[in-house]
């Protein structure tokens, strides 16, 4: 099975940028996305808008989108009422997240880590029931912003809890991105064994984020997600940045001899554009220096 | 041998600032490096200052400086004029530095690649009857701006050239911030091969920087570069970063178990202090999102 990079720019990205996007400006951005060959896109979340007014109007969004073949559009939701939103667009894939501490648990979710993993294992369920595809992503799966460092063992157990329950894959987390690669190595490779794909969600927070996904790879991951530009940031780092920037991993990934089906180019372009609909400058470095060689 | 982290700020960084730093500032950044435990220090470049107005008055800086016991300074020279200059001011340390391409070596150097090549075997024959420590550093070892991709095998031969005439070390950069993992492990392995110890100059250019630095240890490379900060940049990419960031590749060698040396918390002072004597946000992460777990 081919690397699966999937842009969580649209919904990870853009929830932590300061300037609301319309619907039809972030449809646009997930066929521009598309177009450039990723294979997955996150397109939104199914949260409250009141709470995350940059995630509004989600259905819109799905309905103005017409993704080329070869795209899988996904949707991020963390509660029943996220579920049964997205289930109704039409969306074929579900990511459901859950904290793999209590601390991270209580506040971005509100609930017990105990019960957060309850609703996530009802959630996957029945997304096999209604033919959905599902992710299942565990957050602060390294160090917790309220806890620091987080038990591997205890990240192993919930995330077989979520294959049990029927999570189609299992995507590890580095939320605040302080992993380095041999914790991302040891996970991976520990959750590689249950049998399903496993992905990791890296952050460039404290710059290990590549070398991290590198090692995800090595490990087996089959799945990666990146930020179109590197677009976001990070709520618990105010001035560090958030996700990897989609370009530059697939730069490197390419250079590796690890075929991603995206075309770096046409990517590149992508970003230059999210840097005028954001309107400052990003995190990601290859759209500022250029591919090599030149072209 | 441990791994030897070399601060090469005050040269490599300073000189791609627009900001023009009195020899005392610099001087004072160079014990701050020292102090915080850095081994290793490049902390000026004996090169006209009509052409780098940024590294005037090396001799002023180096006489200012009185590092603790267990740093050691190098000065970077190009020609035989900067050996000269670096030999009267009684540092341990020269980095010769030669390209590895034609294009680069008429551009930077204003010589031919096989002049500036046995320029550089004489000033390593020199050194070794003087008794200085050299390093040979190969620029552009990996691309050029100007011939694109560079030819591995040719690296290795003028690796060896160096070795052959003194060097003690050979540190192959990737001046313009191009190469992935897999280049760096292969020529480092080469490179070790002969016998000397090897080292890795990385810029973060593509966001390949700290990938390329792991990679380059684990083939192993006993001397890594690094500016504080991320500080300096890259005059073939003004609006993308430079080298990697010192205080970010020992958070990542550290959480991989390689030992430095360096107090981490106290660079991240140096960074912020930089950050201000510099009047800009770097491009170093760690410093903006905080050590991990937080102390």
């Amino acid at each position: 099975m081919a690397l699966v990079v999937c842009d969580v720019g649209p919904r990870d990205g853009l929830q932590n940028e300061q300037r609301v996007l319309l619907p039809a400006t972030r449809a646009e951005l997930v066929e521009r996305l598309s177009a450039a060959g990723l294979p997955r896109v996150e397109a939104v979340s199914f949260v409250n808008p009141d709470r995350v007014p940059q995630m509004a109007g989600a259905e819109e969004v799905v309905a103005a989108v017409s993704p080329r073949e070869g795209t899988e559009l996904s949707g991020l939701a963390l509660n029943e009422r996220g579920y049964d939103r997205l289930l109704a667009t039409g969306l074929p894939r579900i990511n459901f997240a859950f904290a793999a501490t209590e601390g991270f648990s209580q506040r971005n979710v509100g609930s017990s880590l105990a019960k957060g993993v309850e609703k996530a294992e009802r959630i996957y369920r029945r997304a096999r029931e209604d033919g959905l595809r599902s992710t299942a992503t565990v957050s602060v799966a390294f160090g917790c912003p309220f806890e620091g460092v987080v038990d591997p063992g205890r990240v192993v157990e919930l995330s077989a809890r979520a294959v049990e329950a029927g999570a189609e894959e299992v995507v590890l987390s580095d939320t605040i991105g302080v992993a380095v690669p041999r914790q991302v190595r040891d996970l991976v490779g520990r959750v590689c064994a249950f049998g399903v794909p496993a992905g990791f969600h890296g952050h460039n927070t404290r710059n290990t984020g590549f070398a991290n996904a590198l090692a995800a790879v090595e490990a087996g991951a089959e799945v990666l997600d990146a930020s179109v530009g590197g677009l976001g940031g990070c709520p618990f780092a105010p001035r560090a940045s958030g996700n990897v920037a989609t370009e530059d991993l697939v730069y490197l990934l390419e250079g590796e001899g690890i075929e991603t089906g995206v075309d770096l180019d046409a990517l590149l372009r992508v970003a230059e554009w999210v840097e005028g609909i954001v309107g400052h400058e990003l995190e990601g470095q290859l759209y500022r220096a250029g591919g090599f060689p030149p072209r």
